[in-house]
């Protein structure tokens, strides 16, 4: 298949270009480096010193024996998406072009309105472009499971069927983000959705939870092929910052409580889940389909007690504490998402999270000095009541206990 | 009450000016004119010849004894928006200032990045505006009841109580909008539901049906207070369409089998809810509040029928005509939303469309002229599919057969 990665210089976007140069398909992809400036503007780096684009194009080409077609330029160009979609002829378009950072869409009115504009403007110029030059290109969209909240009922894909004073109907699940960004792929999802119906375009738009790992397996040893790997207060997710803490010996750092629970995939998971999106797509015109792409839910203190646990074994001194939560969410609540799709189309989890860790670990420790250089980012100011100022470190307490006591550990086996 | 209105020079900002002024209040208000230039672009004016701004303001003041502070500018340039609501110091604001119209949203893919990109950023820059200067100020938004598309079930304000799989929860009612700029207001009421939780600002999002009106009596024989009408595909809705058809011996015409339902209300009701509001703000920091703002429930056959007869009461041959329906839209579907909390304010309808409607033709009768030198934006030629086509007229029907059939005439008692 001809596969266009929109966003490909970012974190999921490099690793789907190999993943799928892998399995011998046609990729080219777009970027201008946005995810670059950004870490930049949060006084980081990636952990993984990753080159420049040309670099990352001439090593796939080495690996693969094949050209990567890559547009350098902004995607909220319309002329430029044109171009794209006229010169590579997409039979799928995964867009990864996206601002991905709840905290950076919460720093001023400015940041706020970059990111949804931005990710809604990207998204309009493909779907247009789209339904004018390739119209049964598969849009493979991500969203995140953000866009849901946490609702205390279960949480279907996407759709569900109700009934409300006598009558039935089947009608899109609710959102309730929870910033500014995931409200911004909620804005995303509906406009696909419409354009789907509208105007029969085919969809599939990804839920996908927290994803964490440095690399998948067709990184190898190359590195102009690397993965980047972020672990500021932005770009960093949960996971991913608890083990670039771990290989400085900075304690691993949960926000409020730490009951809370998520949908958690490695790297590698997801780039199967995206390959499935894609080698299976709709086969209806005007089909939109949400997954729920995720391995298991988690709470956060479990993870940190995994990563914990695999540090000791490596022989690092970790510590987990509790700091001030920067963001207004529930540190305790339901959580029960359906995640049916995708192991309905063969989904093979990955399924241990501890071998992942080690993984992580090792290539992290490798890189060590390039953490600590920046370990300052690791301790986030971005508030969600708009204040931007450190957050403090909070009291103490026996995690294992307040497990037991919130039921944490009896909800994660029924989930 | 200082109630600041963005948008003040549009159909429904400058009546609301004047409905608010002679009710006491202090009244100021933004606009930077966006209305007379899509209007333009649409081959159009506004059927009631409306002068500048400065004239608008000069008779606000000689009818009311009070200024109008006036700023003229984008509500895009978060400066301005700051420095109106520091001057202003408005307990109240009520945002108008959007772009209004589905077709012109669904012109191409420039006209859907304005329209979505416009409506979100004005919305952004007065929340942050208001947490940041004046918290406590009450923010008024003008949805539209577009939001919620046409479900096979009842339409509840904003929030339902559903069961699924056994547990609970109160969450917003899905949204299932049917072009660009109704998922605008879908965005923007998200984007408002998140910022009052996050924030604990206060907002009334009001879930307006279409309007249909050239006055109301504060306006009196002012020709320099006279409200704006429009009439072409874009700003012209049904009524008022209809209206100015009848009054140059146009037929009125349907957009398709002409059995949609929809809530309307006549301006003077707009005025007089958008005030209750106003007048009765949240009690309680964070409240969110949704009103369902219409009359009653119509089909368009209906109200056209209606049209029909007064205009022939005024010796005025009208023709109802049924057109190529230019939208993707259901022609027949159940429709029953709630409109409760407004009655429960003191909300009385002035319930009387046909005498609304007689109002409206002896208004238009003397514009007859400008509307005929402009007729040609009648028929629309925006089409949902991309296109830009003048649509068809449909084969003539017995509408009175048609509405039996379907049971409209039935429905409408129940709804």
């Amino acid at each position: 298949m001809r596969i266009f990665v929109a966003g490909i210089d970012g974190y999921l976007g490099w690793s789907l270009a190999l993943y799928l140069g892998a399995r011998g398909h046609e990729v080219g992809g777009a970027d201008n480096f946005f995810r670059r400036q950004w870490v930049e503007e949060m006084g980081s780096w990636s952990a993984t010193p990753i080159p420049p684009m040309q670099d990352r194009v001439r090593a796939f080409k080495k690996r693969f024996g094949r050209e990567l077609p890559f547009w350098n330029g902004d995607l909220r160009e319309y002329p430029l998406v044109e171009q794209m979609i006229k010169e590579f002829q997409p039979d799928a378009l995964v867009h990864l072009g996206e601002c991905p950072s709840a905290p950076y869409s919460m720093v001023d009115v400015q940041h706020a309105v970059f990111v949804q504009t931005n990710n809604i403007v990207t998204t309009f110029n493909l779907l247009f472009a789209i339904r004018d030059l390739r119209p049964n290109c598969h849009l493979v969209k991500l969203g995140t499971m953000g866009e849901y909240g946490t609702p205390d009922i279960d949480i279907p894909e996407g759709f569900f069927e109700i009934e409300f004073r006598g009558r039935r109907d089947t009608l899109p699940f609710p959102r309730q983000a929870g910033s500014w960004y995931h409200w911004s792929k909620v804005h995303g999802s509906n406009n696909i959705m419409f354009a789907c119906r509208n105007w029969g375009l085919r969809a599939t738009d990804v839920m996908q939870g927290v994803v964490f790992g440095t690399r998948i397996d067709e990184i190898g040893d190359e590195p102009a092929l690397l993965s980047r790997f972020d672990f500021d207060q932005c770009f960093g997710t949960a996971v991913n910052r608890y083990c670039a803490q771990a290989v400085i010996g900075h304690p691993l750092t949960l926000f409020g409580k730490g009951g809370q629970r998520r949908g958690f995939l490695p790297l590698r998971d997801s780039m199967q889940c995206l390959t499935l999106a894609l080698e299976n797509p709709p086969q209806r015109p005007g089909e939109y389909r949400v997954f729920n792409q995720f391995e298991e839910v988690y709470d956060l203190i479990s993870l940190a007690q995994k990563v914990q646990k695999v540090a000791r074994e490596m022989e690092l001194k970790v510590e987990i504490v509790r700091l001030e939560n920067p963001r207004k969410e529930l540190e305790e609540h339901y959580y029960r998402p359906d995640h049916k799709h995708l192991f309905d189309l063969g989904y093979k989890p990955s399924r241990d999270v501890e071998a992942e860790l080690r993984i992580m670990l090792g290539d992290l420790a490798r890189y060590r000095d390039r953490i600590d250089a920046r370990r300052d980012v690791l301790i986030p100011d971005i508030r969600w009541n708009g204040k931007r100022e450190k957050v403090r470190w909070l009291e103490k307490v026996d995690l294992e206990d307040y497990q037991q006591k919130v039921g944490l550990k009896a909800d994660r086996r029924r989930n």
